[in-house]
């Protein structure tokens, strides 16, 4: 990592990254299917008019465009631009997969899981944790017309499972629920709830006082109804005491009873099933998003400010199509963030950088072929195998696998006796290539987090 | 199959259809890990100037600008695409690597063995088998100053290995060599060596008379020089018998000798490691691309007119870094290309549409958490499991599991008496959570073509 990107905000890794990364994304890939979550993909490319259907972020949006006709119609280029056929790159995979959902309802069976796993490009300014390139990962369920909440709690389930299987320090899953706020701001006489939400959404940042007046500037709110809603914004619980909390502040709501409720229920399976890795935080807003119930922030313990590593929530309409709703509960991990954190700061190493076990030394130019049969032979018990091209002298050869990370190098001499030479160790002993594995930590490529790793 | 993309040339599989190409994609993953092969992705942007540098290609380029920028300033927008340093989308993984390996050059071990497996970009008028946004799955090794020829015959014979993986039709590597090609040319006094090519290149196209008349418009060849220009195009074996029908051409060249030596070398292996897979034929020329030795092109036997799905061959210097050259030789596989088929003839199957092997039924609604108890221990083994959402009539919980495919229903009685019904068969016997597992052919859901399919 004494490397930076040769392009700002799209971060390459060399292989033995690449390592760490493949292990994180066949982590998350197996959790998912281990819960029923089916794999798709869908295009980079939207329309511009799908894109920006919920406005307001069309600043980070890459339009595209063909080399050869803009150098053709400048004036078409252009054109296309505000065309809202005119194509441009996805900026997250939640857009596309409603799209997605409504284009092929008809071969779906709802409720319909999916995981998806996809680069993602926004054209921000690039910092550390916000790269233009990005994988994001994430896990939906969507229901047509209707979609049981206990999707709500199994989705957090599932994240903080896949998250706990992850090489990453310790994280929290920051749980609010959208309902609960909008009925509490009803509850106390502030009907802008999106004002509200605006206003809370920039706690963190600005601090209480100055949230207080924006509240006051913004939707008009008085000091006790400021203060009331950051006094419910300061509510934070790793168990269901939350509630009581909520109460004790006086105010009644039928859609606060209701988001109290859900809350509720997904903090009590989560106290149960995921102990330690969830709490009811009061003050998430999720922002601009257009979540209408659960809504979920996560941190890394240690490295609050990377932000969010993992977010999302309940929409009553992912989707529509005509009067048919099809509402989803979902969320996304950031994947490029967690790796760039993991590499930045050597959470988590990869045993070595290649997937090679073995290398099949030459004796001579001529041993090529049976080489070959050995390496088969190996290959064909899972153990990865190469076979070098020149036969130098054994100790190049040897070098040679050392310096590519390989831990083992396979003799053949001429009477057809083999050995295996252990490279670590330096021990040389004689092995059967129909026969011969190698220890379990070697056979395959091993990620190790830094507490693991030998001091 | 019944639907088409929404998008012309930006095809979007189902998630039965995804589990064909993720089976594709694992599969080729695989063999190329057991050959050594490290995983690297390169981003999916690069500067205008890195994707043109060969020239020729720019009306397939996907430029990108940023929303936001174009409409604030049309001009700067227009003055972005030719500018060498404006970003656009890459159209293949080769030109990507290059940069990567002289980017990352003091990072490498050489030779460097990478597979890259990606989505690239061509603004190409889609038809079948031409997909404007598509996956290659590219395989290269790459030397620093020089590169042994015996990773020409490794490279042809792990493609062979992986393409016999995966569930297509028998396939034909057709292999020639340029050194040969241009030996030979330059020995019957054609010096225009680039020109013939471009020629012959179009010897399926349009045939041998109209070849002859190119070569003579084209590269002023006299009859006879076209003549033996086509008798050598005409030559394929599947044994090195290609050399004597080559030297009965009493054509002398030392290019043409070396060339001869070459894919003698690759195809003498090939006839014993992928007997029947890979043919020497001296018509293939490889168009444009700047090749400097083998040069392969792969049909699919009975869909030779899909064109070459996998295409690839040795270069002298895929980059170069001042003096500093790298030789390269890889092949990449058109793996759209080839899902498309699989998917549109159902050439193969996924043996249902999700992961999940067993769905938990819900006796009561209080029953969730129980059942949840089960999934997690059937997981604990590997064996997808989802928990229904509602305590809907058992009949009810079943024929949900039958929609979305899933082979086994848990039921667990208020007494804790476990059962598993086998949805195909009706079978419904007690079952231990602890101890049961589905029969293998259930456990993961199988890729099978469609010769192996029940009739």
């Amino acid at each position: 990592m004494a490397r930076t990107a040769s392009l700002s905000g799209f971060p390459e890794w060399l292989p033995e990254e690449r390592l760490v990364e493949l292990h994180v994304l066949d982590t998350l890939r197996k959790v998912f299917e281990l819960h029923g979550f089916a794999s798709i993909e869908t295009r980079a490319v939207e329309t511009v008019g799908q894109l920006l259907r919920k406005g307001e972020i069309d600043k980070e949006v890459y339009g595209l465009s063909r080399l050869q006709d803009d150098e053709a119609d400048p004036e078409a280029a252009k054109a296309g631009k505000s065309d809202p056929h005119a194509l441009a790159l996805h900026f997250d995979l939640t857009v596309p997969f409603a799209r997605y959902v409504v284009e092929n309802a008809g071969y779906l069976a709802f409720p319909f899981r999916r995981y998806q796993i996809q680069k993602v490009w926004r054209g921000e300014r690039p910092q550390e944790g916000r790269a233009r390139e990005f994988t994001q990962a994430d896990i939906d369920v969507v229901g047509d017309g209707e979609l049981p909440f206990r999707y709500d709690v199994e989705i957090a389930l599932v994240i903080a499972e896949a998250l706990s299987a992850l090489p990453i320090p310790d994280f929290r899953l920051r749980i609010n629920n959208r309902k609960l706020a909008e009925g509490f701001y009803r509850g106390i006489g502030l009907d802008d709830t999106a004002g509200v939400l605006r206003s809370i959404d920039k706690l963190e940042k600005i601090g209480p006082a100055k949230v207080a007046e924006l509240l006051k500037t913004e939707v008009g709110a008085s000091s006790d109804q400021a203060q009331l809603a950051l006094q419910l914004a300061g509510i934070r619980t790793e168990d269901t005491s939350f509630v009581a909390q909520v109460r004790a502040l006086g105010v009644t709501n039928d859609l606060l009873e209701e988001g109290l409720n859900e809350l509720e229920q997904v903090i009590e399976a989560a106290v149960q099933r995921a102990p330690g890795k969830v709490l009811a935080d009061l003050s998430i807003a999720r922002g601009l998003d257009y979540y209408t119930g659960t809504v979920v922030e996560t941190v890394l313990v240690g490295h609050e400010q990377l932000g969010s590593i993992c977010s999302g929530g309940r929409y009553d309409a992912l989707a529509s199509k005509g009067n048919r709703k099809f509402p989803g509960v979902g969320l996304s991990i950031g994947v490029t963030r967690l790796v760039s954190r993991i590499l930045s700061q050597d959470l988590a190493k990869a045993s070595r950088s290649v997937p090679t076990a073995v290398l099949v030394a030459l004796t001579n130019d001529d041993s090529w072929g049976a080489a070959q049969d050995v390496a088969a032979q190996l290959r064909s018990r899972g153990i990865a195998t190469e076979v070098a091209a020149k036969a130098d002298k054994f100790g190049k050869q040897i070098k040679f696998a050392d310096r590519r990370g390989i831990p083992f190098v396979w003799f053949t001499d001429d009477d057809g006796r083999h050995q295996v030479k252990d490279i670590q160790s330096g021990d040389q002993t004689d092995a059967d290539p129909a026969q011969w594995t190698p220890p379990s930590e070697d056979l395959h490529v091993q990620v190790t987090t830094a507490a693991a790793l030998p001091a």
